[in-house]
Parts: C-alpha cells; structure tokens; sequence
C-alpha cells in the first residue's frame, strides 16, 4: 500500500524533514500546520520541493474545533478554514484532517454536528478540498470512531468523509472489528501509531509516547486487517508524537518508521518479504581495542586459548567450549577501551538473512574479507554493532573461523579452531600477558549465554523493533533496573530456542551515551569451579558486599554450605519456579566486562533482581557511571 | 522539627548519600534497604559512619508484603522480619517500616490483618524494634491511611503505629483533615513527597515523578499542620522517587531538599525565616563576553549608549530609560561567546534579601567590589547565575552605578548613568563597532521586561523553589513548548507587580545543557517604532515567514496595515482576554539574543504560542539546536 508519514513525527525544519521522508522511500506526507507556518517555504515552494523529491502532500493537518458550535461561532470557523483551503490549493493537498470539537463551547447534538460537517464539506467541495473527519479520544462530544462515522453518514456529502488514527480507537480499547462496517471509500485516511501500555491521561499518552508500530503494545495487524477489509485503499500514514523522535536526527528516524509499515503489511499479510533466517547463537563476538593486551589477560585468566590468528589482519580468534571472542587490535577502532564492535550470528541461512535485512531497509555492510578470506555478510544495527552472519562449521564449504590459522608454538590442537561450536577440548595456548597453563579443560566455560549492549537513548525504540523484525528474534518483556545515578530499562531478544540471548538497554538520558559497559555472559554448567578456575589464574572477579548474602540468608532457605560458597566467591543468586540463576562478573576492561553464568532448569532471565547490586558494586569499584554536575 | 531524608531520594553509593545528607544539615536519615544491601559497608560500619556525620537513623525501609496472609506464609514473613531485627540492632536502628500489603496472597480481612501486625509488632518490641504501618497507594485491600490507622488501633499493641505518607494520601486526593484524629504518639513516622498533578497509573506517578515540597502540585502545608496539630512530633522526612534527582549529583540535591524542608516550616508556621525582600525589576543584566565587539555593536544598534565604564575593570555599562547591560569583558568568562552570567535585582533591602536566602541555604558570593567600589550583596541561582541584589538611586548612599563613571568623549551626559531607573533621555555614546547616531531618545526602550534563562535539565525543579522561597516570586504555570528538536518545558516567575519577571525553561534531555540561547527581553511602548530604528542601525531582526502572517490573517481580524506592517517587520503577535503581545527578536551572539515586546492592556504572558516560530526561525538561521547523532 501507499506509505506516508506526518511531518510532525519527525525533528527538524519542514525541508529537512521531506528530504528524510523521501530518502526513506515514502510515497507521501502529512504536511503538519505548524510545520508549514514555520517554513520560510511558501506553500508553493513546498509543493514544489514535494515533487522534486517524489512526494505526495496525502493530507494537510489539523484544522479544529468547528462542528456542533453556535451559528457565529461556525461561521467564524468557516472563514477559518477558506483561508486554509487556499493554502491547500497551493500546497497541491487536496484532504484535510478535521479533529473533532474539544472546545468547551461545542454542543453534545449530533444533528447540529453532522449539519455544519456538510456545510464544511460543501465549500470545502467548491475548493476541490475533501474533509477526512477523525475522533480524538479526548473530544468533547465525539470521542469514538463509531461516532464519528455516525456523524459522517449523517451529514452524507460526497466530499466528507472519516479518518481513522490507531492511536485514538486503541487507547479507549474501542474494538476495531467495527471498521468493517463502514464503506472503504468513506474511509478517507488511516493514521497509524503504536504506543506502549500505559494508564495514563490518553491526551499526555497521545502527545509523548506514540511510538511506530511494532514498537509498542498495540494491535495494529488486527486494525490494518479490518480496514483493509472494509475496501480502505488509500495510505498508511504514521502520526506519532514521540519526545525522543523529536529530539532525534529525522533521516534514521524515517528508516525505522518506513520499517515499522514493511513490516507491518508483512504482518497483515499485504506483502511478503524474504522469511527470516532466525539466528540460533553467537558465533562470536568481537571485542575491539587498540591495545588489546589487558582483554588478552583477562581471556586467558578466564580459560580461552588463542585458537588462531589472522593471516592479514591483527586480529586474534580466542575460544573456549563453543564460545569464542575476536580480538581486534586493527587500527581505527571506533573507542580507546577494548569494546565490543561486532557480534557473529550463528545462521543457517546467511544469504536469506541479508535478503531480509535489505528488505527491512537494515544498512548492509560491505562483506569483511581480506584476500582469500571466506565471505561473510554483515549489517549495521541500530547503535552501530556490525552483525555478522556466519555458518560455523556448515557444509564443508569455507567456513570463517578457516581465515584464523593456529599459531605455531601456540599448542593448538591440529585441526585449528573448533567448526562445531562444541570444541571443548581446545587446547590453552600462550596469550601476551596471560599466564600459560598449560594443556586442560579451561574453566568450563560451555558458550556465550548472552551478550548485553546499552543502546544509546535515541535508538533504543528502534533497536526495540530492529531486531524481531530484521532477524525474527523475539522481544522479552521490558524492565527497569535502578543504577545508583539513574534507572535504565532492559529488555531482551531471543531466538525460539533461547539459544541466541541479545539484552538492550538504555540509560535514562543522553548523557550517558557511550559509557555504559557492555558485557558478554559466558555460559558454565558449575559456575562455583568456574569462579574458582578463574580466580586462581589472576581473573579480578567484582566484589559482592556481604549485606547482599544476609539479605539471601532472610530471602531464601539456601544451605549455609551453599550460601557460604556464594559470598566466598561473589556469586550473585535468583530462582524462579523454572530455575535457579547463578552469576559473577568480572572487573571491567575498557567498555567490557564479562559475567560467568548457570541456567538450572528451565531459568529464562538473566537476574534482573540482582543488577542494581551489581551496578553499585562497579560504581564503588570506579568503574560505574557519573552524574553530570 | 527534626529533619530527615531517604537515603532512595539521592544519587550515588550509601556513603556518598550520608555525606551529602549530613553536608545540607539534615539531622537523620531512613535507610533504604537496597542501599544497604549493595553497600561494602556493613550495618555496624553504616551506625558508625552516620554517628561520625552526626545524622541518626531515624527508619529502616521497606519491610512489605506481611500482613493479611495465610498462616504459613505470615510464619515464613515473620522469619524474614526477625533477620530484618538483627540488621537494624546493628545498624542501631528501632523503627522499620512496613508498607501494607500488594500481594495476590493477601487477604481482605482487617481481623487478620490487626492480628498478624500485633504479632509482628510482639516480635518487634523483644528486638527494641517499632514497627511504622503505612498503606501504599496501590495497596491490595489497604490504600488508604485511614485504613492503615484503623488496622493500627485494632491491633493495639505499643510498638506498633502509622506511618504517614504524602504521596500516597494526597495522590488519592484523601482529606488530611482526619489525621487530627489519630493520637500524635501512634504517628510514628512522616513522609513528604510532592508531586505535579498528573492523571497517570499512581505506581508509576510515584516511583518516577515525586518531587521535593513545593516542586509540585500537592498541598503539603496543610497535611503538615494537620499531621502537628494531631501531636505528631518526630520528624519530617523526604521521600522522593525521581527520574531526575536519581541521575543528579547527590550533594546539590540534598541542598535542595533542604530548602524544601525549612520552606515547608516556614509555610506552615513551624518556624520563622527572615521575610523575603522581593525584587521588583532587573537593576542589570551582565553580559560575559571574552570579545564583546559583536554585542556592544548589538546594543549600539539597538539604542543603548554606553554611560559609563569600571575604573578599574574591563567593564562597561550601557543604558537605554531604564534598561541597563553590563558588559564584562575580564578574563575568566566562564563561556567563549557573550553569555548571561548575572542579573542585578532592584530589591528595596538588600541586606534582607540576602538574610533570608542564607537561611535558605542560597550559596552566598563574595561581594563583588574592587577599591571604593559600592557593596553589592549577591547569591548564586541553581544554574550558577549570579543574582545581585541592587538598590538603584535608593537614599543616597553608595550606589552600584556610581561605579562607572562616564567615559570622556562618550557624550554621556554630566550625571552619568540615571539612577532613577527611566533615565530616557541618556545621550547615546561611542561604541565600538557600533555607528554613532549623536544624541537622541534610542529606540524607545524603556526597560528589562523579562529574562529567559535555559535551566540545565537537572536544576530545574530545583530552579522552580529557588526563585519563589529565596526570592519571595509568584511561580506562573508551566508550559511546553516545541522546538524543531524537542519540547521544552518553560514557567516564569514574577514579583506581585509583574515588573520582575524570569522565564526558566528547561530542555528534554541533558545533552542540551549549555546550548540553548539564553535571552533579554526589552520593553517599548511603540515596538514598530523600536524595530524601525533598529534596523535602520543596523540591527540584524530575525526573519519571520510569511506562512506565519498568513495564518494571522486567519486568526484574527486585524486591520490589513497592521498586519502588513508586523509582517514587514517580523513582528509575532499575540491576544489574550486582557490585551495584545508584540514582539520580534535579534539574531543570536554567542548565547544570547534580545527580544524587543509591546505589551497592551493587562496582557502578563510571553506569546508562548509564537515560541515554535520563533525557534524554526533561529533554526533555519542555523542558530537552533541540533540533535544527537
């Protein structure tokens, strides 16, 4: 379907604003008065600048309060909207958004209304104008789209018409299913916002939090099916007033809004898109720093060997069991610290993943190969993390862990780095600046269980949407967790398995950008004899403080034997009625740290209960984050 | 009254929360559970470090979920508090707070509920321990504080007694007035939040919203005197959940939260402060400037003559009726560009002024004077302006203008700068950069309207007590306002007379700190005339589109002259019930720019309806903001 966006969902000035929308791929606008009225373009300018850019100007917006008010008042209204006629006339718009009345002057009679709707329209119709009409939730009289409908069959103009907006029919959990009801051709525009769930004035709810859909709580599937099915088959037009958007730069906004419609025509099945190649793990993940030997200890300290090192590149393949970490010591690393730039996604299909992502508009990146190297197909999330898809160990073709040759005198076992994601025998190796333990186990480290990437504030509703829409994973529910400067929210993404675990976050203002850690969460079926392991090889774990374990003692009835190991180790404890979930970190290296963790049972989580204890443990360690003076 | 404060209302670690507490003079803390539990120090360490600070730990908090349960789960409850009793021996703590219950298991039965608090509260008092019921807003069967007081009286035993808290009770719009029927000696605790009025989920208003007393919308004066004249006599203490405070340094906050303690008592005749002297109009406004070529060319084009300048200081006066702007031109300007750094306020008793805003722990400067320079009294505002406290051409004495003797050449008439505050008729003087008209009236500016001074994003409910308690300024109501990128939210002070007035506004997100333009706002009584002759001087008027006149035309019936004159000028218009609002802006040096305004009849606003484009227009002159990338 045709796919338009108001302006006022986006930041900037009007001309700004087209040139994001158009590189986006819309087809058309919302032009907002506000927007126009601030323009030092006139409306021809606008006009024009909207052809040049392939645009459509769908609809002009809002004019208010003028049905069902006394004679004078109207026609002083009327007056109002000749004059916004000859701008549309110039603008080159041809439907305007009529809001119902608000105003304390209107009257609750639904004859007068639908009587001056048809007066509205007829000279509205004399200017080749037509009148969309639209409920807003918080109308004085008309509140509902079944009554707004009602009053537009009443007034029964050809050049009248009503406007549906999702934001207004699902906020008063008004059912959708009536939309059938009404004739598409009278169904003159549909607006579309998510927004997430929350009891609160509907008008604040409607002018902060709208969000694109998909990215909040919404069932906009449901709405688009009932209009479609009514015969509807003009745009779908985003209407979302969002603080964050306005403070964002417009052009990425507009990809992620075209996003939100390709993805959800997929979901109303109005067009089909190449099917996800859902991710099942983390292939690896890539830690960059310039001076990479502090990481390198801190590797070795926590059982990895050096499997191979690239050939070109200075780039090392670290591994342990199936987890393995890239250590990039290239030059042009984005940040000084060691900081995780790239996460491999274990795909069955790496083709049809960048297929998807390029359909979903995900910025694809330039395959990453030196000569020889076996491809591998990347796009850009949205905070700027590379995402590889890699096939580990697949069908005997080139296979990317080949570009990483074992190290002479490194000790390696023959057969280089492991292809099945389950080599837990790989020898250690000789790592700078870690100790060599010689042959072993490791410290029983089985997989990366999750990796944890504070997203910065402006990216996080589309990240929220990013991934289960590019990559099929699918969203965990959302959670505020307390730091000592500040709360920040966290939500998850998994594959169905819950094999590939990705948790965002986001910090509560701008401020923060950049300097939250990241963490990897390194998998281990004993996490004490993992702890243990790494302690007695130089890993720096972060101290616990003991009111945590009293707490523990009072919260649940641990053996004293078990609590004891706990605190000795600073092992950080939560159970649900799936499971138990145990957790340590070490210290933080540059951006990263890393946790050891222990799923038992059918634990999904990943400790939520325990992050403030943890924030404030690195922030008494120095390595927390600082308030702004 | 003794004055208390949770340690959850502050940023930071425990112990950076003690020290900030015990720095702004508070007298005991509640601990927060959570901070204890993610402190290194132990209970015995936190007793010790609080008696070093000389703060007492008034409560231990919160104790939930115990009352109103099946047998075995209050057994398992009891358990949980005994270990809670052994921290709090250590701690030296004998009062705990438990919130009434919001489990799914609890049950509506006040027998029960009584019965299972007297036995709590037996438990209790063999540890020395009291127990504080309070009933939280969302609370399964108990919410409301008469509830909580009746369970309280059922369960009649000595250790057990109400705790009362703000937000829960005025949240639900409870009356107050009944707390006077709870006996003083069973009010075992009082806890003060404020909040705005807003219509959202109450959990959600109250974990992210509270502010300090006098920050918002509630009446806690008169829930105070109730809670007084009920006998209660232990302390008043903050509890304050807040996004922002929560992000902020922790020392400023708990000055703040001070403030809004003593100004709490003064309001409810608890205590008596010094009376506030109040400003009655802006004596100067001091521009910083390493180069102030540019705005002394500004204010030449505007009008302004220089009358005077500092003898010993790179520091002139420039003055136009009763408008003064000092500029100073001294090394250590905290910003590159010009800058408002400070205001002198007109203030009949500067001596008072600044005797009330010590006891109100304003930051006092030290006075500004070089050599026989007149002594000016001054405090520092939340965002680091300083506020001088002036007479000007008071009864004779020394007098902050006498300071600046007319420089020889300038022109300026033989008594130099006018003390009277309408000195009209000062001859214009040499300006550098600045054309030299001769002598003559100016522009017709007769003084300071208004100054608009962006607040840092942390500072601003601190900003929205300061002004009213220090300075004695009536709060107006606040407002957004939109910006290309972002709403603000703007609220002025003023004094009775209007003839002060200080527009704070606040930009969404930290990252904005520092770069909003600050403004100065100067009144004339022919503000066509006033344009006129500034441009004609070479002022640069912001450009104002016509798209804006064209809606004008649509608004409002003005006379095609006026309108065509407004539009030739970029004058924005405004009208109210009371009167019109005309106003038209420079452009932007450095941070600052002026606005020129005529106001007539009894208008008192800012044209906050024009602000939006205004804003575009300073954007598309690329002196707006811009977003993160």
């Amino acid at each position: 379907m045709r796919k338009s966006i108001a302006t006022v969902s986006l930041s900037g000035s009007l001309s700004e604003k087209l040139d994001a929308v158009a590189a986006a791929g819309f087809d058309g606008v919302e032009i907002f008065e506000n927007d126009l009225l601030a323009s030092p373009l006139s409306p021809r300018d606008v006009r024009a600048r909207a052809a040049d850019l392939g645009l459509g100007i769908d609809l002009y917006q809002p004019f208010r309060d003028i049905e069902a008010l006394p004679e004078e008042a109207f026609v002083r209204g009327l007056r109002r909207a000749e004059q916004k006629f000859a701008v549309m006339a110039e603008l080159g718009a041809d439907l305007l958004l009529v809001c119902s009345n608000v105003s304390p002057a209107a009257l609750d009679d639904d004859a007068l209304a639908a009587a001056q709707l048809r007066r509205l329209a007829e000279r509205a119709a004399e200017h080749g104008v037509r009148i969309a009409y639209e409920a807003l939730a918080w109308g004085r009289h008309v509140s509902t789209y079944e009554h707004a409908w009602r009053l537009v069959e009443l007034a029964d103009h050809p050049a009248l018409g009503t406007c549906l907006d999702s934001f207004h029919i699902l906020s008063r959990d008004s059912d959708p299913k009536g939309i059938e009801r009404i004739p598409g051709e009278k169904i003159f525009f549909l607006q579309l916002a998510d927004a997430p769930r929350m009891a609160m004035d509907v008008l604040q709810w409607s002018r902060h939090y709208r969000c694109f859909p998909g990215q909040g709580g919404f069932d906009l599937t449901r709405l688009v099916e009932h209009t479609v099915r009514a015969g509807y088959a003009g745009p779908l037009s985003l209407e979302v007033f969002n603080d964050v958007f306005r403070q964002a730069d417009a052009g990425p906004t507009a990809v992620d809004a075209m996003r939100s419609l390709i993805s959800l025509e997929e979901a109303a099945r109005l067009a089909e898109l190449p099917a996800p190649a859902i991710p099942t793990g983390v292939a690896f993940a890539e830690l960059a720093a310039v001076d990479s030997g502090p990481v390198r200890a801190l590797l070795g300290a926590l059982g990895f060997t050096r499997a191979g090192r690239h050939t070109g590149k200075p780039v090392e393949l670290w591994q342990q069991g199936g987890a393995r970490v890239v250590v990039n010591s290239a030059g042009g690393a984005r940040r000084e610290g060691p900081a995780l730039t790239a996460l491999g996604l274990e795909t069955a299909d790496p083709a049809a993943a960048v297929r998807r992502a390029e359909a979903l508009l995900a910025p694809t990146l330039p395959r990453r190969r030196a000569a020889g190297d076996a491809p591998l197909e990347a796009v850009a999330a949205p905070d700027g993390t590379e995402l590889f898809f890699c096939r580990t160990g697949g069908d005997g073709g080139p296979c990317w862990v080949d570009d990483f040759p074992p190290v002479a005198g490194d000790g390696a076992r023959a057969g280089g780095a492991g292809h099945t994601g389950t080599a837990a025998g790989t020898d250690r190796g000789a790592a700078a600046g870690a100790e060599r333990p010689g042959t072993g186990a490791g410290a029983g480290v089985t997989r990366i269980d999750h990796v944890a990437l504070p997203q910065p504030w402006h990216r996080f509703d589309e990240a929220s949407l990013f991934y289960p829409s590019v990559l099929g994973l699918q969203p965990n529910e959302s959670l505020d967790v307390a730091d000592p400067y500040g709360l920040f929210r966290s939500r998850a993404v998994t594959d169905p398995a819950g094999t590939l675990r990705i948790a965002l976050n986001v910090a509560p203002g701008p401020d923060d950008e950049g300097t939250r850690p990241q963490h990897i969460a390194l998998a281990t079926d004993d996490l004490a004899a993992t702890a243990r392991w790494a302690r007695a090889h130089g890993a720096e774990l972060l101290p616990i403080p003991d009111n945590y374990y009293d707490d523990l003692r009072a919260r649940y009835d641990l053996a004293p034997e078990r609590l004891a190991e706990l605190r000795e180790l600073g092992i950080l404890y939560d159970r649900d009625p799936d499971g138990e979930f145990l957790h340590c970190y070490t210290v933080t290296v540059g951006r990263v740290f890393f946790e050891l963790v222990q799923r038992t049972g059918g634990y999904q989580g990943y400790g939520a209960g325990n992050a403030p204890v943890r924030l404030a443990a690195q922030h008494a360690a120095g390595q927390g984050h600082r308030p702004p003076r």
